[in-house]
């Protein structure tokens, strides 16, 4: 195993994780779980998004989530942003990255932003075109990457064809995510190895949530190709409210846990991000959805 | 990655699975899994064990249950035995095979079984002697192989030590048990590689537990080395009862899973699986500990 001395974990857990939750989660506690990822040494934290209230009521408040926020040098707290309606709040909350998404699969995009890839395409490149040109930097996604809730098998094609319109549209970064955590390993791998003749594989980050409990294997499988950015939530939180079924993203802790043992460098301390994950769960009253977690307080460990 | 193409699973649900239950399981329960799980495709089954019953209580139908099975030719059912007393019972009961275990750490030996790891094969080899000259076969287990819940790092060369005693007793196969589930992927490679140096690789089974959500990425970097037996229970069952905090045994389903999207053949029908798990949790009255058992569930897949 030759893996990356040093992986970027990306936190998604007050976005991608939160997004799903039905009840309001107040704007205070979001800014307490960033600013409590960003003191456990996490660099870059999805902190909201900018889409119709309509769609996610549990983001409408992220202009005010950013505004409470203190200064936190050196981590970039990028937003999700669907349009260009949804740029211009961004601007006006004083964004400095966004990220933009398509999907690898057409039933998926059309069900769930109501267009066809390449619709999404037309829709996505004028925003993140006047995000750059404002001098935002602006990350990628791509959903369904191991498989879609509706079409089933997907391409490794078809996903590197996304990922690199994504590239191509001025993205610092692609995001793969197996959104409905199906893959598994060699799948994973094969999927990076063809994605990477397309997009260096160092803008690639891997996205995989733990629906089957295969994500933590799958990270393993790509990181010796040379991929050294990773998508995770804290406590495992979030999920994909259009795939029934599909529970929330690989656990931070888990993930980092992982590192740590394979001495891979993160800046993370798992301690604080522990704790980080004790009090939003102790917030939804739920029990964390990683077993790091479970473990650590069993031993009273953080 | 150069992995086997056939993985045989060790289903330890039934054994190390159970015993751990507060309350006791019925016989006819215990039956049915075992019945289920050998339906379901599982070759090699631990059916339960000769221990004390004062104990270990919710092994003391073992006898019943193993006269209570129906024939199953090609099902392997292997039973714990601790001692000569142990051995009596078993071979009453018309076992064919039996498991023996040693641990790798001094402190976990001395809390777990009461003496020190080199009276432990005092105690053992008189044992596997004389069942293999019963015409049994003897499977050995090495406990503590990535850590001890007392003593912290224990050494590949303990642990290899352990495993070439159990292997000049006559074991045909050494399991090896991260007990505590606090191994990483490059620490379970390099004491597969460190114990395989002295037992040969086709010798040697991989029992993980998946305490801190581990296991499968630890399997998984260990397959490619060879190692081509995993132990693994039906919806996680189990656990170590002087380990705090530590739960149970890596899911077989999620195992299986994991092993079909690779290509890997295990002979074992998931969906069968699934339902032997689904009946045990019922019994049982608790979530599956197993992700790929709850997301089969969620899509009403099985």
């Amino acid at each position: 195993m030759t893996c990356p001395s040093r992986v970027r974990v990306v936190e998604v857990g007050p976005r991608d994780g939160l997004q799903n939750e039905p009840v309001i989660v107040p704007a205070d506690v979001k800014v307490a779980l960033i600013e409590a990822l960003a003191g456990a040494g996490v660099t870059t934290i999805e902190a909201g998004s900018f889409v119709s209230p309509r769609w996610v009521p549990q983001m409408a408040d992220t202009a005010d989530v950013l505004a409470r926020l203190r200064s936190m040098p050196g981590v970039s707290l990028p937003v999700l942003v669907p349009n260009l309606q949804g740029l211009d709040r961004a601007l006006a909350a004083g964004v400095r990255e966004i990220a933009v998404f398509g999907a690898a699969s057409e039933s998926f995009s059309r069900r769930n932003i109501n267009c066809s890839i390449a619709e999404s395409f037309d829709r996505f490149a004028p925003v993140a075109g006047a995000a750059r040109a404002a001098g935002l930097r602006v990350r990628g996604y791509v959903s369904c990457v191991l498989g879609c809730p509706y079409e089933g098998d997907v391409s490794a094609d078809a996903v590197a064809k996304v990922a690199a319109a994504l590239l191509a549209m001025g993205c610092y970064e692609i995001s793969l995510g197996d959104t409905i955590g199906t893959g598994t390993p060699r799948e994973a791998r094969q999927l990076i190895e063809r994605v990477a003749a397309d997009v260096p594989i160092d803008r690639l980050a891997l996205h995989f949530h733990d629906t089957y409990g295969q994500a933590l294997a799958n990270i393993l499988a790509c990181l010796d190709l040379g991929v050294s950015v990773v998508d995770a939530a804290v406590v495992g939180l979030g999920g994909c409210p259009y795939a029934r079924g599909a529970t929330g993203n690989v656990a931070t802790e888990d993930l980092v846990y992982m590192l740590d043992g394979m001495g891979i460098e993160t800046g993370i301390d798992l301690h604080a991000l522990a704790r980080a994950g004790q009090s939003i769960s102790r917030h939804l009253d739920r029990e964390p959805a990683s077993k790091v977690a479970r473990a650590m307080a069993a031993t009273a460990d953080p």
